[in-house]
């Protein structure tokens, strides 16, 4: 078996890559080729920590196995490394044997990017130029860094609850030589393009603050009781996700379904519109926006590719198990 | 990290190792201080295969993680190995690490096997002196080798479908120095304890097949519409499980509670019975049923017994993950 440590993922996986495993099993998930497993999910009752496993099956890229770990907020302090702590194994379809052992903390974050950079491509206007962030955390980082590649974007506006992060945002737009400009929530109407990825249990942004045509990626929200923005704004949009069943449960489409709002079917997988089997937006006025969950089979796309470079590279552990 | 390879488990772990981790384990259930996560278990339809995630949290012994892994039909016919496969992976509570990975195939023999003895030890009367097995298939070698370290046997009786099988119980017996007896299902009624370990999905053992005083461990049935004994023989005996819900759902008692025989609060778990919040056996005319379903601290608790063997052992294969 193969074994690629946690330190080697940064030389060795793009966020090209990781848009491409992610569009790839995105498709895969639509045409009902890949499928993730029910997400296991414990507070443990040690270290405050969440724990558990995301597990799937991609029978196109006969990708099998899980990631597993999960949430320790004292590690940080308590311990020096991330709080967020996760290991990806694959398996072999073939005969159930495990094939690869990953480290799974960059991976996460990359695989994040790359789900918010894949519905801005598959559904923002060609000529979006504004890009609004709100969030200014280190995921923050990850999102726009990715987004940036998918359109010709002139400016970064962006929020934060805590505006001492915002220059986090400036950083990333200054890598790519465009400006940076702090907004309130109202001044968000200018972007063409917003992607939310905060840790918000209420809505931040309000239905009236998006304007038409802008397509919307909320990336925060995958638990019960998490929110980002007005569930309005998904009644006036057009939703796309990654899995429906996690959007009506855990995403943000839950709010806007257990309000009554919108109902599961007018939620659709992403991969259609990748596939071509649903157009895609509609026009250039009508608001997109994709629920992104996080599932599983991002984490074992990102996986298998990483291992395949590691291998190419020369620098993948190799164990006789 | 450490890893511990299949190949080296045979010998590194003992049957008392296993026992004992084991019988901690259920005692930890049974006190609250631990508890297994909810099973994933999945027909993928690829090479006919289950594969899945078994997982849970040990407080007290401080064991966190899964075994991962299933059931490939065809593994032995087309790839010589064999058709369980299962992988532990072990977690560091306080960080979220992972701690260890370990071959899992021959550590979920040994636990299985270590399950009924527990509740051998615990429940059969101390003057057993006829074991009775129904199934003579590899896992019944593991079960009668250590169920004969918890009696002072006389006698080896079985059955199996197969009678061609039943020379694996003869070998066991005489390792043991002890008679060996083919015998039908009637026959049975001599044993003093019982330990049916089969893949049937109908009953096999009758209630009036059973003699007053027998206690007999239900190993075989681990999934919804497997069965092995008799519904009525669970509401003539006092019935005891490795978990409760597991043992209604998808355990031998599934179809003692499904008729309404006996209720899930009927159930005992073995745990208290080692603890000593349950007296155990009432009388020498009783007939105690274990229901053994299987549970992922079972996995997790001889894996980690086993990493700390081969710490001491030096044959812990050490990788900087």
């Amino acid at each position: 078996m193969l074994i690629v440590p946690e330190r080697e993922i940064a030389d060795l996986m793009t966020r090209s890559a990781a848009f491409d495993a992610v569009e790839k099993v995105f498709a895969a998930m639509a045409s009902g080729d890949a499928y993730n497993f029910p997400v296991i999910r414990e507070a443990i009752g040690h270290a405050d920590a969440l724990y558990g496993f995301k597990g799937g099956f991609d029978r196109a890229g006969l990708t099998l196995g899980l990631k597993a770990g999960g949430y320790w907020p004292n590690n940080l302090d308590q311990h020096g490394i991330i709080n967020h702590q996760s290991t990806v194994f694959l398996f072999d379809p073939d005969t159930g044997r495990v094939r690869a052992m990953v480290g799974g903390n960059l991976l996460t974050a990359l695989r994040t990017a790359a789900a918010s950079s894949v519905s801005i491509r598959h559904l923002a206007r060609d000529d979006a130029k504004v890009i609004g962030m709100i969030g200014a955390g280190h995921q923050a980082k990850f999102q726009l860094r990715a987004a940036l590649e998918q359109r010709d974007f002139e400016k970064v506006i962006g929020w934060n609850l805590h505006p001492e992060m915002l220059p986090n945002l400036e950083e990333v737009a200054a890598e790519a030589g465009l400006p940076f400009e702090a907004v309130e929530l109202d001044g968000i109407r200018e972007a063409d393009v917003i992607i939310s990825i905060t840790s918000s249990f209420d809505a931040i942004l309000m239905a009236d603050q998006v304007s038409p045509g802008t397509h919307i990626a909320c990336m925060g929200t995958d638990t019960k009781g998490k929110q980002e923005v007005d569930p309005a704004l998904l009644a006036r949009a057009t939703v796309f996700t990654d899995e429906v069943a996690q959007s009506v449960s855990i995403g943000e489409a839950q709010h806007a379904v257990a309000a009554g709002l919108i109902a599961e079917s007018d939620i659709t997988q992403i991969g259609a519109v990748i596939n071509g089997t649903h157009p895609g937006r509609a026009s250039a006025e009508e608001i997109t926006l994709f629920d992104g969950t996080g599932v599983g089979l991002q984490d074992l796309a990102v996986a298998a590719a990483v291992v395949d470079l590691a291998v190419q590279n020369g620098v993948a552990v190799e164990v006789d198990f």
